[in-house]
């Protein structure tokens, strides 16, 4: 597909936008990317209008020259580099995947899904191969890693893409994130307020950036409220937080509150205090991450920092198919909140 | 894509096969396979051989005759028609993509896959427009119903299919299945072993074939052994395996043991239990199904009917590529089994 020429603007960082064809046709951006999308709900003659100011302008970026012609492949990637133990039951993605069909099936996009091992070299052998293909219109990167080659390659291949963790602007890049600050900083706060002193947190895969944003908060607000915090590093898995858990509550100096970085960790944890006769929350409060329905099915019943996942996933889905059709993106912000059920309590002498 | 003559065949009925073309050539079908759909590992000359005699025979089926051109997709279809709430707590989905997983990502095969609510209609659609514009080379049929249409379609469709159910022989369309009543019947058995004589059953959704199954299974058995036997009709949600075991729990004529259909409606039927402060499993013995990492993570463990959901997976994805190659794919039929845990024990007085 050529690029048509726009005689002195800059393709790459000066193209124009869906803005500059809604300011110019006095319209919405949703009536011009309705219009340039052949989309029903704009009237004949507002859409060529449209049409004529958007060829007048030069509008022509890579994939939406493939929606002008029909070529788009109706297909959006997401590559998971996960073991398929950990898939099996960590319920995040599959949240996340039935918050993408909300805005992918009404638009009868489909969503194409690759698992494989932790494989860096793969994963970007197959954006490659799926931007050379034309086999998607754009992929969701999740996991982001400090120093991710990711965003560079996918910017670089023109495919647009919507990473699921902070990051800088690169063209044809949107970030739809979540603050792990905020939620990490209320649990930490409110265990403080029931009167921990003592409190852990049994961690994800620590190189991800989400999960070092989360340490960080953690340490910082516990050390501006003296507690004295540690950390456990662990990888989502239930063999892995059962094993946190149990190092924790055996502990000559054990804490008497355990944040964990997600809600597979912390139901094994909920089995491991079971087993040690330690009781929750009597003894050791416990707070979960995510939030899926789990949370809710154990006795106690789990305190969690609640991350709507379904709507993130919306929230992803939407932004990649505006990347898409050559809107501009702006960085979405999400933030997470504690929500305390029956897995903490205020710290006391246990009831005699 | 035009179907070579082939003289005096019938090209539904009897096509030449992979078995064919090995039995002409000495080799066995996997040379066959392989030279037919270029991979590695074949000399130069058998490979040579192997097509003329496919040539000769006038090998040449659809799907088949997209691999010899190359036209295949290298994608494979799932339609999942659950509700976003109960995929996000269901592991059995995520367990089955991690087990296609392992047959398609040494093969560079990728799942589409797209998530809609129940609508019968809308996924025959699907399936009509992915045949129709060639997105994928084949499906994996999930949930089969009575009376269930998807079958017939895609072998009208002539788009290569497995169906995860027991289903009489259709042209392009192999069947890899779960005898559901093995399990059922070891753990009717081991219950009224263990001196049960009032036993109930939450069920998943009733219309499932294999939903049918298990209930027909667990009927007979009891009624064989003597046992008063109940169902609940319940939909694999949390929220529903709750309601049901509150109701089963509180009945005067109170169970002394539950067989669950999935292990999210036994895991909320702990909490349930624990709520009423009905020890579990001292008064009533729980078992739940399919066994993911979660029945292990639960205190007390699950007892369950174990269903190896990845390798069911590897096993349909595997089938579904050797369909897609041309090959004859016979039933496969998995096996159930019966794995106490913690949560069943002999029926008695309650220690003083």
């Amino acid at each position: 597909m050529n690029v048509v020429d726009t005689g002195a603007r800059d393709q790459r960082s000066k193209r124009p936008t869906i803005t500059d064809i809604a300011r110019r046709a006095g319209v919405s951006k949703g009536t011009v990317s309705y219009a340039l999308n052949d989309q029903p709900g704009v009237a004949a003659a507002t859409r060529n209008r449209i049409r004529e100011i958007a060829l007048e302008l030069g509008w022509q970026p890579n994939s939406a020259a493939r929606a002008l012609s029909g070529a788009r492949a109706g297909v959006v990637g997401l590559v998971l580099a996960r073991s398929a133990d950990l898939l099996e039951v960590e319920p995040f993605f599959m949240s996340l995947i039935s918050g993408f069909e909300l805005r992918f099936g009404p638009r009868e996009v489909s969503l194409l899904l690759q698992v494989i091992g932790e494989d860096p070299e793969q994963e970007l052998a197959i954006y490659r191969r799926w931007a050379g293909q034309r086999k998607v219109d754009g992929v969701v990167l999740a996991d982001l890693r400090t120093g991710d080659p990711r965003p560079a390659l996918l910017s670089e291949l023109g495919l647009p893409a919507v990473v699921l963790a902070r990051h800088d602007e690169l063209p044809g890049i949107a970030s739809v994130w979540v603050d792990e600050r905020v939620g990490m900083r209320e649990a930490v706060e409110y265990l403080a307020a029931l009167g921990h002193r003592s409190i852990a947190r049994v961690t994800g895969i620590p190189d991800f950036v989400h999960t070092r944003a989360r340490t960080d908060t953690f340490l910082t607000v516990a050390g501006e409220l003296g507690m004295a915090a540690r950390c456990v590093e662990a990888d989502y898995t239930g063999a892995a937080g059962a094993r946190a858990t149990r190092r924790l509550l055996t502990a000559a100096d054990r804490p008497s509150a355990i944040i964990y970085d997600n809600d597979v960790m912390a139901v094994a944890g909920l089995g491991v205090a079971q087993e040690l006769g330690v009781r929750v929350p009597g003894d050791v409060s416990f707070v979960a991450w995510d939030d899926s329905p789990w949370c809710r099915l154990t006795y106690p019943t789990l305190s969690v920092v609640h991350h709507d996942v379904v709507a993130f996933g919306a929230a992803a889905a939407g932004a990649l198919l505006r990347l898409i059709a050559g809107e501009e993106v702006p960085p979405q912000r999400f933030v997470t909140h504690l929500e305390p059920r029956a897995s903490t309590a205020r710290l006391g002498p246990p009831p005699s």
